[in-house]
């Protein structure tokens, strides 16, 4: 398996999540390997001057059906998040943190679940505990990994590698040297790794 | 022919230059027939607080290099603007002028030509005038349907019905109430269509 996509996502954004739900089906059809990359989204838009597309109203009105619309293609469930924008500081060094273990895959999934499925209040510490407790988390044992200061560098640096790499959104896809931004370009993802 | 679909655009934005080479042979697949809406997106900017890409240098790199993937991908010339952006206001005062005629698609594809396959400085109106000129314009009667109050109020009028409709970008697509925006949408404008 020498073929690699790398996924630099966040959590808070619906983009990433949409892209989620295909990226593993996506590198096992070509049999390649996903290289997630946790980062944090605030911190991209701080560093290239971007924002979110839900800061223009009308356009932000527009993507909520253009992801519908997506969600219904790949046939997966979605529901805009009322909560929304969410920090997701917090939930993505919990990303970081379990990177590179069994529990990452778990992890993100429950956390997307909740965040653009279930609509949940995921910034409210009390409903992360409640919804990662309920997908088998020992909560106490995250609090600690959230506040470990290498699990924090961690993320700082594959959002700075990220920002270093021209990556002004998310989610963002890399195949050798060759970018792609959102989840509507997993067709040219496809084309680089086949 | 009672299917139509409506085509808000702005010869100053590639994404519209790239939809343009695709509309009119997706409306033929369908029997559909293309409503052509010149709009000025510099006014749909002002009124919704929107901005090109472009003004998110990272994003504006990014941009070149996915507009010359759709390029390739159509089989479509396509060269980055050195003049970008350019004003519009005169060059969609033009499309607005020849609106309804003969001259209208034979014009748009002149200026589409001269800004995103021959680079040409479109906003100097010496070079417009020769463009124009060697795709057989009368560049003197043009200059008087650019002043003519009924040419302005068309495209002011165009514009604010964009607007009222919920268009924040270029190109914009509507097949009935459904709004899709951005070229990279034609495979849901065809099957809106479909």
């Amino acid at each position: 398996m020498s073929k690699q996509v790398e996924f630099f996502f966040d959590v808070g954004s619906p983009a990433s999540y949409l892209a989620w739900t295909q990226i593993a089906k996506l590198a096992q059809r070509h049999d390649a390997e996903v290289v997630y990359q946790p980062m944090l989204l605030g911190g991209v838009f701080k560093a290239t001057g971007n924002a979110s597309p839900a800061t223009i109203p009308a356009k932000g009105r527009y993507t909520r059906v253009d992801f519908l619309r997506f969600a219904r293609r790949y046939g997966v469930p979605f529901a805009h998040n009322p909560f929304f924008p969410i920090n997701t500081m917090q939930l993505m060094r919990g990303a970081a943190a379990y990177l590179g273990t069994e529990r990452f895959v778990p992890y993100v999934e429950a956390v997307f679940q909740a965040m653009w499925v279930d609509g949940k209040d995921m910034g409210n510490p009390e409903v992360l505990a409640e919804v990662l407790a309920g997908a088998g988390f020992d909560t106490a044992e995250l609090l600690q990994k959230l506040n470990d200061p290498a699990v924090k560098d961690r993320l700082r640096q594959i959002t700075e590698q990220a920002i270093e790499r021209g990556v002004f959104g998310a989610p963002t896809m890399f195949v050798g040297d060759e970018m792609f931004f959102g989840q509507d370009r997993l067709d040219f993802v496809e084309e680089a790794l086949g």
